[in-house]
Protein backbone atom coordinates (compact mmCIF):
# COMPACT_ATOMS: atom_id res chain seq x y z
CA UNK A 1 0.00 0.00 0.00
CA UNK A 2 0.64 3.17 -1.40
CA UNK A 3 0.89 4.98 2.38
CA UNK A 4 2.39 1.97 4.23
CA UNK A 5 5.40 2.25 2.05
CA UNK A 6 5.42 5.78 2.59
CA UNK A 7 5.89 5.55 6.45
CA UNK A 8 8.61 2.83 5.83
CA UNK A 9 10.61 5.25 3.78
CA UNK A 10 10.13 8.25 6.08
CA UNK A 11 11.37 6.18 9.45
CA UNK A 12 14.39 4.74 7.13
CA UNK A 13 15.40 7.90 6.00
CA UNK A 14 15.11 9.98 9.76
CA UNK A 15 17.59 6.89 10.85
CA UNK A 16 19.63 7.43 8.02
CA UNK A 17 20.39 11.00 8.68
CA UNK A 18 20.17 10.54 12.51
CA UNK A 19 22.78 7.74 12.09
CA UNK A 20 25.18 9.94 9.98
CA UNK A 21 25.09 12.58 12.32
CA UNK A 22 25.14 11.05 15.79
CA UNK A 23 26.13 7.88 15.00
CA UNK A 24 23.89 4.46 14.94
CA UNK A 25 24.80 3.39 18.73
CA UNK A 26 24.16 6.95 20.48
CA UNK A 27 21.13 6.70 18.35
CA UNK A 28 18.44 5.14 19.97
CA UNK A 29 15.08 3.44 18.74
CA UNK A 30 13.28 5.77 20.69
CA UNK A 31 15.08 9.08 18.92
CA UNK A 32 13.93 7.49 15.53
CA UNK A 33 10.35 7.12 16.38
CA UNK A 34 10.51 10.85 17.66
CA UNK A 35 12.05 12.47 14.51
CA UNK A 36 9.34 10.75 12.64
CA UNK A 37 6.50 11.50 14.48
CA UNK A 38 4.23 8.48 15.00
CA UNK A 39 3.00 6.30 17.63
CA UNK A 40 5.39 3.39 18.77
CA UNK A 41 2.62 0.66 17.69
CA UNK A 42 2.88 2.37 14.32
CA UNK A 43 6.09 2.04 14.92
CA UNK A 44 6.99 -1.67 15.80
CA UNK A 45 5.00 -2.04 13.22
CA UNK A 46 7.30 -1.61 10.45
CA UNK A 47 10.51 -2.43 12.53
CA UNK A 48 10.94 -4.50 15.58
CA UNK A 49 14.55 -3.32 16.29
CA UNK A 50 17.20 -0.86 15.58
CA UNK A 51 19.51 -3.45 13.87
CA UNK A 52 15.93 -3.98 11.24
CA UNK A 53 16.47 -0.38 10.48
CA UNK A 54 20.38 -0.19 10.17
CA UNK A 55 19.76 -3.01 7.19
CA UNK A 56 17.16 -0.57 5.60
CA UNK A 57 19.24 2.18 6.04
CA UNK A 58 22.20 0.41 4.60
CA UNK A 59 20.24 -1.09 1.45
CA UNK A 60 18.58 2.33 0.38
CA UNK A 61 22.39 4.00 1.16
CA UNK A 62 23.40 0.97 -1.29
CA UNK A 63 21.31 1.35 -3.89
CA UNK A 64 21.33 5.71 -3.94
CA UNK A 65 24.75 4.86 -4.56
CA UNK A 66 24.69 2.70 -7.55
CA UNK A 67 22.24 5.25 -8.83
CA UNK A 68 24.95 8.23 -8.37
CA UNK A 69 27.79 5.67 -10.03
CA UNK A 70 25.24 5.18 -12.96
CA UNK A 71 24.63 8.75 -13.16
CA UNK A 72 28.63 9.29 -13.29
CA UNK A 73 29.26 6.78 -16.31
CA UNK A 74 26.69 8.16 -18.26
CA UNK A 75 27.23 11.68 -17.53
CA UNK A 76 31.26 11.54 -18.06
CA UNK A 77 32.43 11.47 -21.47
CA UNK A 78 35.44 9.94 -20.56
CA UNK A 79 36.74 7.51 -17.43
CA UNK A 80 38.88 10.79 -16.69
CA UNK A 81 35.69 12.89 -16.15
CA UNK A 82 34.01 9.69 -14.30
CA UNK A 83 36.94 9.37 -11.83
CA UNK A 84 36.97 13.12 -11.33
CA UNK A 85 33.19 13.15 -10.60
CA UNK A 86 34.23 10.74 -7.49
CA UNK A 87 36.95 13.06 -6.27
CA UNK A 88 34.40 16.17 -6.38
CA UNK A 89 31.95 14.48 -4.09
CA UNK A 90 34.47 15.84 -1.66
CA UNK A 91 33.26 19.64 -2.90
CA UNK A 92 30.01 19.18 -3.23
CA UNK A 93 29.38 17.74 -0.08
CA UNK A 94 32.09 19.41 2.22
CA UNK A 95 29.57 21.38 4.45
CA UNK A 96 28.40 18.45 5.65
CA UNK A 97 31.69 16.27 5.76
CA UNK A 98 33.20 19.42 8.17
CA UNK A 99 30.56 18.22 10.14
CA UNK A 100 29.92 14.64 10.09
CA UNK A 101 32.60 12.93 8.11
CA UNK A 102 31.95 10.69 5.65
CA UNK A 103 28.76 8.88 5.47
CA UNK A 104 30.31 5.87 4.39
CA UNK A 105 34.00 5.93 6.70
CA UNK A 106 31.89 6.82 9.49
CA UNK A 107 29.85 4.02 9.69
CA UNK A 108 32.17 1.16 8.51
CA UNK A 109 34.11 2.36 11.16
CA UNK A 110 31.80 2.42 14.42
CA UNK A 111 30.12 -0.91 12.81
CA UNK A 112 34.03 -2.41 12.60
CA UNK A 113 34.23 -1.08 16.44
CA UNK A 114 30.78 -2.49 17.40
CA UNK A 115 31.80 -6.04 15.93
CA UNK A 116 28.10 -5.32 14.20
CA UNK A 117 26.21 -8.48 12.00
CA UNK A 118 26.20 -5.55 9.45
CA UNK A 119 29.59 -4.66 8.74
CA UNK A 120 30.10 -6.29 6.12
CA UNK A 121 27.15 -5.01 4.32
CA UNK A 122 27.98 -1.61 5.15
CA UNK A 123 31.28 -2.53 3.56
CA UNK A 124 29.69 -3.22 0.31
CA UNK A 125 29.04 0.19 0.02
CA UNK A 126 33.22 0.72 -0.12
CA UNK A 127 32.73 -1.81 -2.41
CA UNK A 128 30.67 -0.15 -4.80
CA UNK A 129 33.08 2.74 -4.91
CA UNK A 130 36.03 0.59 -5.16
CA UNK A 131 34.93 -1.95 -8.15
CA UNK A 132 33.30 1.35 -10.34
CA UNK A 133 36.59 2.85 -9.77
CA UNK A 134 38.73 0.44 -10.51
CA UNK A 135 36.84 -0.25 -13.80
CA UNK A 136 37.70 3.50 -14.39
CA UNK A 137 41.39 2.92 -14.48
CA UNK A 138 41.31 0.25 -16.26
CA UNK A 139 39.63 1.91 -19.07
CA UNK A 140 42.22 4.52 -18.73
CA UNK A 141 44.16 1.75 -19.65
CA UNK A 142 46.09 0.99 -16.04
CA UNK A 143 44.87 -2.31 -15.77
CA UNK A 144 47.63 -3.89 -13.98
CA UNK A 145 47.43 -1.22 -10.86
CA UNK A 146 43.62 -0.25 -11.36
CA UNK A 147 42.43 -1.70 -7.93
CA UNK A 148 45.55 -0.43 -6.10
CA UNK A 149 45.29 3.00 -8.15
CA UNK A 150 41.29 3.01 -6.72
CA UNK A 151 42.62 2.10 -3.00
CA UNK A 152 44.69 4.75 -3.44
CA UNK A 153 41.89 7.76 -4.39
CA UNK A 154 39.34 6.14 -2.03
CA UNK A 155 42.18 6.37 1.10
CA UNK A 156 42.95 9.67 -0.09
CA UNK A 157 39.58 10.45 0.01
CA UNK A 158 38.73 9.01 3.47
CA UNK A 159 41.54 10.90 4.83
CA UNK A 160 40.60 14.01 3.54
CA UNK A 161 37.18 13.95 5.41
CA UNK A 162 38.58 12.56 8.45
CA UNK A 163 40.70 15.51 9.05
CA UNK A 164 38.02 18.23 7.82
CA UNK A 165 35.82 16.75 9.99
CA UNK A 166 38.09 17.12 12.89
CA UNK A 167 39.61 20.78 12.13
CA UNK A 168 36.56 21.80 10.61
CA UNK A 169 38.08 23.04 7.88
CA UNK A 170 36.82 23.19 4.23
CA UNK A 171 39.84 25.10 2.70
CA UNK A 172 41.79 22.22 3.46
CA UNK A 173 39.60 20.48 1.76
CA UNK A 174 39.59 22.28 -1.94
CA UNK A 175 43.78 22.26 -1.55
CA UNK A 176 43.76 18.45 -1.41
CA UNK A 177 40.85 18.06 -4.15
CA UNK A 178 43.15 20.28 -6.43
CA UNK A 179 45.83 17.70 -5.51
CA UNK A 180 44.07 14.12 -6.11
CA UNK A 181 43.34 16.08 -9.73
CA UNK A 182 46.52 16.35 -10.66
CA UNK A 183 47.17 13.03 -9.22
CA UNK A 184 44.80 11.27 -11.58
CA UNK A 185 46.36 13.97 -14.47
CA UNK A 186 49.55 12.18 -13.89
CA UNK A 187 48.24 8.56 -13.89
CA UNK A 188 46.64 9.06 -17.15
CA UNK A 189 50.26 10.72 -18.24
CA UNK A 190 51.74 7.39 -17.23
CA UNK A 191 49.27 5.66 -19.60
CA UNK A 192 50.16 7.68 -23.12
CA UNK B 1 50.28 7.26 47.78
CA UNK B 2 51.49 4.83 45.57
CA UNK B 3 48.31 1.96 45.73
CA UNK B 4 46.33 4.48 45.13
CA UNK B 5 48.30 5.82 41.83
CA UNK B 6 47.94 2.22 40.86
CA UNK B 7 44.66 1.34 40.99
CA UNK B 8 43.36 5.11 38.82
CA UNK B 9 46.33 3.72 36.02
CA UNK B 10 45.05 0.65 36.11
CA UNK B 11 41.37 1.97 34.97
CA UNK B 12 42.55 4.58 32.82
CA UNK B 13 44.22 1.61 31.05
CA UNK B 14 41.66 -0.36 31.09
CA UNK B 15 39.20 2.36 29.87
CA UNK B 16 42.01 3.23 27.23
CA UNK B 17 41.69 -0.35 25.07
CA UNK B 18 37.96 -0.40 25.87
CA UNK B 19 37.39 2.82 23.88
CA UNK B 20 39.64 1.64 21.23
CA UNK B 21 37.76 -1.34 20.48
CA UNK B 22 34.51 -1.30 20.86
CA UNK B 23 34.19 2.89 20.80
CA UNK B 24 33.45 5.47 23.48
CA UNK B 25 29.53 5.34 23.60
CA UNK B 26 29.52 1.26 23.29
CA UNK B 27 31.62 1.25 26.28
CA UNK B 28 29.52 1.62 29.81
CA UNK B 29 31.09 2.52 33.49
CA UNK B 30 30.30 -1.08 34.24
CA UNK B 31 32.81 -3.16 31.07
CA UNK B 32 35.24 -1.01 32.82
CA UNK B 33 34.95 -1.43 36.83
CA UNK B 34 34.22 -4.88 34.97
CA UNK B 35 37.66 -4.89 33.26
CA UNK B 36 39.67 -3.49 36.31
CA UNK B 37 37.70 -5.89 38.60
CA UNK B 38 37.65 -3.72 41.45
CA UNK B 39 34.72 -2.63 43.88
CA UNK B 40 32.21 -0.08 42.47
CA UNK B 41 33.00 1.97 45.80
CA UNK B 42 36.71 1.96 44.66
CA UNK B 43 35.87 2.73 41.41
CA UNK B 44 33.65 5.90 42.17
CA UNK B 45 36.29 7.13 44.55
CA UNK B 46 38.46 7.80 41.30
CA UNK B 47 36.01 8.64 39.04
CA UNK B 48 32.50 9.78 38.92
CA UNK B 49 31.68 9.39 35.44
CA UNK B 50 32.26 7.89 32.32
CA UNK B 51 33.36 11.24 30.79
CA UNK B 52 35.89 11.93 33.85
CA UNK B 53 37.59 8.42 32.76
CA UNK B 54 37.72 9.56 28.65
CA UNK B 55 39.40 13.12 29.93
CA UNK B 56 41.80 11.19 31.61
CA UNK B 57 42.74 8.73 28.66
CA UNK B 58 42.82 11.61 26.30
CA UNK B 59 45.48 13.16 29.08
CA UNK B 60 47.26 9.76 29.11
CA UNK B 61 47.43 9.75 25.10
CA UNK B 62 48.48 13.31 24.93
CA UNK B 63 51.79 12.53 27.14
CA UNK B 64 52.17 9.56 25.71
CA UNK B 65 52.04 10.84 21.85
CA UNK B 66 54.62 13.59 23.19
CA UNK B 67 56.87 11.25 24.49
CA UNK B 68 56.97 9.26 21.39
CA UNK B 69 57.09 12.22 19.27
CA UNK B 70 60.52 13.38 21.48
CA UNK B 71 62.25 10.04 20.90
CA UNK B 72 61.53 9.70 17.64
CA UNK B 73 62.94 14.04 16.98
CA UNK B 74 66.11 12.38 18.62
CA UNK B 75 66.45 9.23 17.11
CA UNK B 76 65.97 10.79 13.85
CA UNK B 77 69.09 11.77 12.36
CA UNK B 78 67.96 13.97 9.51
CA UNK B 79 64.27 15.66 9.60
CA UNK B 80 63.76 12.78 7.10
CA UNK B 81 64.05 10.05 9.27
CA UNK B 82 61.99 11.76 11.76
CA UNK B 83 59.42 11.39 9.10
CA UNK B 84 59.71 8.06 8.33
CA UNK B 85 59.21 7.14 11.98
CA UNK B 86 55.63 8.71 11.60
CA UNK B 87 54.95 6.56 8.49
CA UNK B 88 56.22 3.84 9.28
CA UNK B 89 53.84 3.33 12.75
CA UNK B 90 51.39 2.33 10.46
CA UNK B 91 53.81 -0.66 9.35
CA UNK B 92 54.43 -1.46 13.25
CA UNK B 93 50.75 -1.45 14.41
CA UNK B 94 49.43 -2.61 11.28
CA UNK B 95 47.38 -5.56 13.29
CA UNK B 96 45.63 -3.18 15.54
CA UNK B 97 44.62 -1.19 13.11
CA UNK B 98 43.77 -3.50 10.62
CA UNK B 99 41.03 -4.57 13.47
CA UNK B 100 40.47 -1.22 15.24
CA UNK B 101 41.50 0.80 12.67
CA UNK B 102 43.41 4.51 14.35
CA UNK B 103 42.91 5.23 17.80
CA UNK B 104 43.31 9.15 17.19
CA UNK B 105 41.41 8.95 14.22
CA UNK B 106 38.79 7.01 15.33
CA UNK B 107 38.34 8.90 18.57
CA UNK B 108 37.90 11.99 17.17
CA UNK B 109 35.20 10.94 14.61
CA UNK B 110 33.09 9.61 17.02
CA UNK B 111 33.39 12.38 19.59
CA UNK B 112 32.49 15.33 16.62
CA UNK B 113 29.36 12.88 15.94
CA UNK B 114 28.27 12.71 19.37
CA UNK B 115 28.94 16.36 19.77
CA UNK B 116 30.99 15.20 23.05
CA UNK B 117 32.73 18.34 25.18
CA UNK B 118 35.66 16.51 25.12
CA UNK B 119 35.92 16.95 21.33
CA UNK B 120 39.09 19.52 21.25
CA UNK B 121 40.45 18.16 24.15
CA UNK B 122 40.92 15.05 21.66
CA UNK B 123 41.67 16.60 18.13
CA UNK B 124 44.88 17.56 20.49
CA UNK B 125 46.22 14.75 19.58
CA UNK B 126 46.25 15.19 15.79
CA UNK B 127 47.62 19.08 16.59
CA UNK B 128 50.85 17.07 18.25
CA UNK B 129 51.22 15.46 15.15
CA UNK B 130 50.39 18.30 12.84
CA UNK B 131 52.86 20.65 14.12
CA UNK B 132 55.52 17.70 14.98
CA UNK B 133 54.98 17.15 11.23
CA UNK B 134 55.07 20.80 10.20
CA UNK B 135 58.65 21.48 12.32
CA UNK B 136 59.91 18.41 10.72
CA UNK B 137 58.88 19.45 6.58
CA UNK B 138 60.35 23.82 7.90
CA UNK B 139 63.54 21.58 8.80
CA UNK B 140 63.46 20.12 5.10
CA UNK B 141 63.41 23.69 3.66
CA UNK B 142 60.08 23.59 3.00
CA UNK B 143 58.77 26.27 5.25
CA UNK B 144 56.24 27.86 2.54
CA UNK B 145 53.93 24.37 2.63
CA UNK B 146 55.37 22.98 5.79
CA UNK B 147 51.94 22.48 6.90
CA UNK B 148 50.02 21.74 4.17
CA UNK B 149 52.66 18.94 3.29
CA UNK B 150 52.04 17.72 7.24
CA UNK B 151 48.30 17.50 7.05
CA UNK B 152 48.55 16.31 3.83
CA UNK B 153 50.57 13.16 5.02
CA UNK B 154 48.45 13.26 8.42
CA UNK B 155 45.31 12.71 5.91
CA UNK B 156 47.09 9.98 3.99
CA UNK B 157 47.94 7.75 6.75
CA UNK B 158 44.02 8.49 8.30
CA UNK B 159 42.72 6.89 4.99
CA UNK B 160 44.85 4.05 4.59
CA UNK B 161 44.10 3.51 8.41
CA UNK B 162 40.44 3.75 7.53
CA UNK B 163 40.12 1.42 4.59
CA UNK B 164 42.77 -1.31 6.41
CA UNK B 165 40.03 -1.72 9.09
CA UNK B 166 37.09 -1.85 6.60
CA UNK B 167 38.89 -4.38 4.42
CA UNK B 168 40.92 -5.77 6.95
CA UNK B 169 43.96 -5.85 4.47
CA UNK B 170 47.48 -5.45 5.91
CA UNK B 171 49.02 -5.46 2.53
CA UNK B 172 47.16 -2.24 1.57
CA UNK B 173 48.77 -0.50 4.30
CA UNK B 174 52.49 -1.82 3.19
CA UNK B 175 51.65 -1.03 -0.54
CA UNK B 176 50.63 2.50 0.30
CA UNK B 177 53.26 3.04 3.14
CA UNK B 178 55.73 2.06 0.14
CA UNK B 179 54.18 5.54 -1.82
CA UNK B 180 54.20 7.83 1.48
CA UNK B 181 57.86 6.97 1.80
CA UNK B 182 58.17 7.65 -2.18
CA UNK B 183 56.12 11.10 -1.49
CA UNK B 184 58.50 12.04 1.05
CA UNK B 185 61.73 11.54 -1.27
CA UNK B 186 60.17 13.56 -3.82
CA UNK B 187 59.45 16.17 -1.00
CA UNK B 188 63.04 15.94 -0.22
CA UNK B 189 64.20 16.15 -3.84
CA UNK B 190 62.29 19.28 -4.65
CA UNK B 191 64.39 21.22 -1.60
CA UNK B 192 67.69 20.18 -3.46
Amino acid sequence: MMSDMTTRDHIINSADQLFYRQGFEHTSFSNIADAVQISRGNFYHHFKSKDEILDAVINVRLANTQMMLEKWEIEGKTPEDRIRSFINILIANKAKIKQYGCPVGTLCTELAKLNHASQPEANRLFMLFRIWLCRQFTLLGREADADALAMHLLARSQGVATLANAFHDEKFIKNEVKQMSDWLSSCIKGTE
